[in-house]
């Protein structure tokens, strides 16, 4: 089968693999769709920094070269033979995070924690740059008639933005701020808005995407290369937001977050960090502020109450919307092209591209 | 009267200054006792930092020279025309926390929170370092018989121990880790004992106050600089605590504190920084855990149901224990000699120096 194998910063090569081998308790999934996330940009263009270079992923044993891709829904093609559900041909959206089962986090249930914690796409067990991939059964979560594989393959990102959402606390009538527009952010603001967020503003240097955020419901887009967003969300809501997401990664991004938010105010760090950043404690310690981690989603890999189902659920009666965040589909040969460097030019109007394998 | 006051950094004089006016509201309070706090000594060595010293403050409209000196407790001597509690002859200790009263924060009940707070002692409105002090008759909260003025004099360092605490969530049976072992620091390891934390780890460099924090009841303390905290920690409470504290206000303890924690673990921030720290925001992300601040002490300054009330009852029932913390007792005159030069001095085994005016 064709697969998108990671050998190396800027080497992302489609080639000819074999179909992975399916144990008793696995599903074999046809992909439908796969998103590119803003990780996998990150580890074409500057990695590799999570997926296993040297040292083998204590979990997996795997290093690069690796297939890569973890936000995908497709159709169960096999299943193992102690499998009971899903059955072959059922469409269901993989939830990519797998954790040792043994440490204090699994016991408890909460696998995103694991310190071994394994994502399927990064650390290796196949991806969903391919043709097809072998999950274990409880990862493969059912997607209802109703959606499509394209909505199944927003669910990642927009559990990643609804997890970040249930983290900050946010109450209905609260206010919100989001630093960066990207997949996750848009995600944030649509989690915000369903948790009955009175007024949601969004900061973000790229004209899509500050138009996109406006047509999913942002009261205020502020453009901060031309803007102080600070200045101008806290003048908006006398003094302050009661919570702040920080989606963009950036040392300066993490400050005007925290300033952002009102005293007593929370807000959540979403992104990944290449580097320290700069903080000024007091910001916190004076304002008596919150800065709490929000990291994947929660509840089990395919609980009925867990975030995966939560956003599947929120999909299907509309409180979510997958269509406006996809901008690009293409096919798997042209991921490196039409995929990774288009996401990487900073003048780029996309969002979200799917790859269809 | 005799007053220690603040002319700039390393110039406290004690000096005759006329007593404060009495206002209708208000109470004179005789100054039976006045811890020397840290921030007074940051305000000594490195001042002026929260003195005012060319913009007058806005509640106060003081700038420099003023009375300094906020944890204290005395007898009422005189009474305002509208005050009918606390009457003369009440032992009474000082909250010297006073908010503009009209904005969103006052008017919510945080006065602590105010943008335009005062501290008496700090901001003008005279200070503790002297023999008398007017302060509104609401900031001066009755001291039960069973305590003294010196008990009263370290309920405001108390106050904000136990306000971290209470920050921090934690939980009968969670763990807690303290970096820093001063007066504000062996507050917090108290009342983390008095909120049942199971265990509490101390880093502290000073030798005197390790031990002070052994006698308080600290399950282990640990010398930061023979040995490495964060792997001490870890290692005894397989992974990390559920709290922490950062009580040093030094760049470092910021990340060695988040670092301690457990995953979704919380870290309280209780110190002033005089600059920006560094943080890795991955630390905060992928392990969900929590950054808070806590400033002061809430629940308006004389409520029974207040802070300041709080650290009285536990005070009395045993639960706090102000008698260890006190190191030395001065008078007036000697506040530079034998108390801010005593203080500063790296070697000291002093932790709270009372003065009595």
């Amino acid at each position: 089968m064709k697969a998108a194998i990671y050998h190396g910063r800027e080497d992302v090569r489609v080639e000819e693999t074999e179909p992975q081998s399916l144990g008793p308790a696995d599903v074999r999934v046809a992909v439908g769709a796969c998103g590119i996330c803003g990780s996998d940009l990150h580890e074409y263009a500057e990695g590799p920094i999570a997926i296993p270079e040297d040292e083998p992923h204590p979990l997996t044993g795997e290093t690069l070269p690796l297939t890569i891709g973890h936000e995908f829904a497709g159709r169960v093609t096999e299943t193992g033979a102690d499998v009971d559900a899903p059955v072959a041909g059922d469409t269901v959206v993989v939830n990519p995070i797998i954790g040792c089962g043994e440490c204090q986090y699994c016991t408890a249930g909460e696998h995103s924690l694991c310190d071994r914690l394994m994502n399927v796409g990064i650390h290796g067990g196949g991806g969903g740059f391919a043709e097809t991939v072998v999950v274990p059964a409880e990862n493969a979560v059912s997607l209802p008639d109703d959606l499509s594989p394209e909505d199944g393959a927003l669910v990642e990102p927009l559990g990643v933005g609804l997890h970040a959402v249930r983290r900050s606390g946010l109450s209905a009538g609260d206010t919100a701020a989001v630093f960066g527009a990207g997949p996750i952010g848009l995600a944030v603001l649509q989690s915000a808005l369903a948790a009955g967020a009175r007024e949601v503003y969004v900061s973000e240097p790229r004209a899509a995407r500050r138009e996109l955020a406006e047509q999913l419901g942002a009261t205020e887009v502020v453009d901060p290369r031309t803007s102080d967003p600070v200045r101008a969300i806290k003048a908006a809501t006398d003094g302050g937001t009661h919570t702040a997401f920080e989606v963009a990664g950036v040392d300066e991004t993490l400050t005007q977050a925290v300033r952002t938010t009102r005293k007593t105010g929370t807000t959540v760090v979403v992104s990944v960090y290449e580097a320290a950043a700069t903080l000024q404690p007091n910001l916190v310690m004076m304002g008596e502020r919150n800065l709490v981690g929000s990291y994947g989603y929660r509840g089990g890999p395919s609980s009925r109450q867990g975030e995966f189902a939560t956003v599947i659920r929120m999909l299907q009666d509309g409180r979510l919307d997958a269509d406006p965040m996809i901008t690009g589909r293409i096919g798997l040969d042209d991921i490196v092209e039409e995929g990774f460097e288009r996401l990487r030019d900073p003048e780029s109007d996309h969002v979200k591209i799917l790859v269809t394998p």
